[in-house]
């Protein structure tokens, strides 16, 4: 089935506001098996929205569109959708009763201008909005003049408001799909996270081993972030289940101690998971991280349970003062050194009295590298109940990207050490 | 001067990664004059990347194209656009010395995969990639053969990881369009970014002064952000500048001590500015921003120079081990109280001999949460040469964009300290 999206939208083209619809529904809508082939994002001018609507109905079976159905003179999708479709406009009166109620439960008169809301074009599912005025429309095009063999399209159009558009598309949008655009086979999909591996190197190593399941139709893909490599497989048939669950095993067996979720999952909450699960406790002591994973492990919650404290020294002072590093070790090695991470490690886990406790140092840069420690070097040290150890890294990127990837690589120490 | 986007890549069409390089380049190329009139996403494969160029090629005289240059089987976009366009690839000998160089200096063999990226169509000019291995593209297409009238077109292909894409639109492509494409009329364009209101509140301020100039053709647009809003105004032809300059007084004049930059610089960016000025230092003490505030301060270069020590004081044991708050006032007032946010900030100016000590204490949520002190609830307090000051403030939001808001505000009771 071939589904697209059309986000319609003056301000995104001046890349005033990030385009979260697009995201949102191609996962809802790749969950469910309906894979989007071409999202677009236009102005809210009547020739962008006709052109785009235009060329969806002649290649799509299910198109999406969002915005343009509010009050105002520049939501214009509702009206021109009735028009190139010859369809008439009436007035809902469920629909108009809807809207005045809206305005009433706020004690505000209803504006004159809210009214063309309630305007359907003839034929139109309604899709209620309960958080807003204006309802979603879900129109069947049959036959469809817009394609040589008139195939039947479903065009749905749905608000720009996300706190309208998400319930409305889980309250309406997937029972209509389901019941009228069911699926033709099974689908199957599952993604599995890794870190600690280059894009090229997950490929390098899984990829013969998947060519007999490729050939069958399994679909492989791969996304790259700082630290991160999500690799997803898809299927479609009878054969979806067993062919994933073959594939799993496969990407499992090559890359075993490198993934570290399934799905959707964060390395700081399986952090934190880990942690809660055995009741242990951690502390931080960041350099050159600054804070980015104290920040990472705070963003998860209930994350309080198990992060104690993170120090983050990023004087030589600091780590004399707060950590006990002594000035003669900083003296002798360096500030970014193994034995100055290791000393880091044990200082914040014997002052805070933690299970654990992660250190960094290095140079983030663009300035601070010198020829036997270029910008990039970093060691990192984690201090345990087994004792400490450390590792030499060397991550030579820009700044903020040098602090999601070494603060990957500090969790994800842990990480193994925890589960190992 | 029509301007198309395309961003390629199944994990779009998936919904596993936002598209962050739509609005980040309409947003560039809107600040140049260039307004982007579609932009679309499409799935790294053959048939769609051809049908979106073909189109875009048809209708436009600038396309920018992300993803699909990369060393893996899915990196479609050079092979099918030299073939769309009749041009041959050749192995360009700097490039490669530039990709063996990237893994050279990492120490890594180079996967032979990576050759590819060498390979450069038949008159296209090679953008520099510092930041990775796959070089950008740009060809102009003269005379066009996707439209009737043959009017030439840039495509310009660029790699998919923004920290790649960014610096290369920077250095390369904004210097390609001022010397290929320029603008046929003057056009100038200016931000102002805006702290501590809401962006309803924003445009009350300056919607009825900005007037006139809207009715002579001045453009105005808001793009709100936690904590944030930036407003933006544009004018084209011979009076832009004389406008612009204009409507920036009477923005000054309405919000002044609001604004904390003109164009993209970041609040953390202008405290860590105006502390270097002023040789002075700061120290932090965060529980419920995690890290965060210590997180955007040394995402900025030079940081060090200023930022001594944050401490992440998430447990109450932390607060009082590491910042002297005695058991006896957590108990009394709570860990989320102005006494508590004050001692915390006192004792990390006087523990670190910092000229000023931020602190934060509050409830991010989702839970923990009580009628007198609801999720939201947060105090931030000031310790400087002048004494202590703190303040009470609300933030119902989600946990991270709590974090982020509240960091914003912290940073600005700073800034504003510092300069009045």
């Amino acid at each position: 089935m071939v589904v697209e999206l059309i986000n319609t939208g003056s301000e995104l083209m001046l890349g005033r506001v990030l385009n979260t619809h697009q995201q949102w529904l191609c996962r809802q809508l790749a969950n469910l098996g309906y894979v989007v082939s071409r999202q677009v994002a236009i102005a809210d001018t009547a020739a962008s929205i006709q052109v785009a609507v235009n060329e969806s109905l002649a290649r799509a079976e299910l198109i999406i569109t969002t915005g343009g159905l509010g009050p105002t003179s520049d939501d214009l999708t509702r009206d021109l959708v009735a028009e190139m479709l010859g369809k008439k406009l009436h007035e809902d009166p469920a629909v108009l009763a809807h809207i005045k109620g809206f305005f009433d439960i706020r004690n505000r008169p209803m504006p004159e201008s809210t009214r063309v809301q309630a305007l359907i074009p003839e034929g139109a599912l309604v899709l209620p909005n309960p958080h807003g005025t204006a309802p979603g429309l879900a129109m069947k095009i049959e036959p469809n003049p817009f394609r040589s063999d008139g195939k039947p399209a479903w065009l749905l159009m749905l608000p720009g408001p996300p706190r309208e558009l998400r319930p409305m598309f889980t309250d309406s949008v997937v029972p209509l799909l389901r019941r009228e655009l069911p699926l033709e086979m099974g689908f199957v999909s599952a993604t599995l996270r890794v870190t600690g591996l280059g894009e090229s190197l997950v490929e390098e190593r899984i990829k013969e081993p998947l060519v007999d399941l490729v050939a069958a139709g399994l679909e492989v893909g791969y996304c790259a972030r700082p630290g991160q490599v999500d690799v997803r497989v898809a299927a479609y048939g009878a054969e979806a289940e067993t062919q994933i669950r073959a594939a799993q095993k496969i990407v499992q067996e090559r890359l075993h101690e490198h993934i570290f979720a399934s799905e959707d999952e964060e390395l700081s909450s399986v952090v934190v998971a880990l942690l809660r699960e055995r009741r242990q406790t951690l502390a931080l002591a960041e350099s050159c991280t600054g804070g980015c994973i104290a920040n990472q492990l705070t963003n998860v919650p209930g994350a309080s349970a198990v992060f104690l404290a993170g120090l983050v020294t990023y004087s030589n002072e600091a780590k004399q003062l707060l950590l006990g590093v002594p000035g003669a070790t900083i003296e002798e090695h360096g500030a970014v050194s193994e034995p100055v991470a290791r000393l880091m490690a044990e200082g914040a886990k014997s002052r805070l009295n933690s299970d654990y406790a992660l250190s960094v140092t290095g140079i983030a840069g663009p300035d601070g590298g010198t020829p036997d420690k270029p910008v990039g070097t970093v060691f990192i040290a984690l201090a345990g109940p087994f004792g400490t150890m450390a590792h030499h890294y060397f991550n030579p990127f820009d700044r903020v990207t040098f602090k999601d990837v070494t603060g990957q690589q500090a969790l994800d120490m842990l990480r193994r050490k925890i589960r190992h």
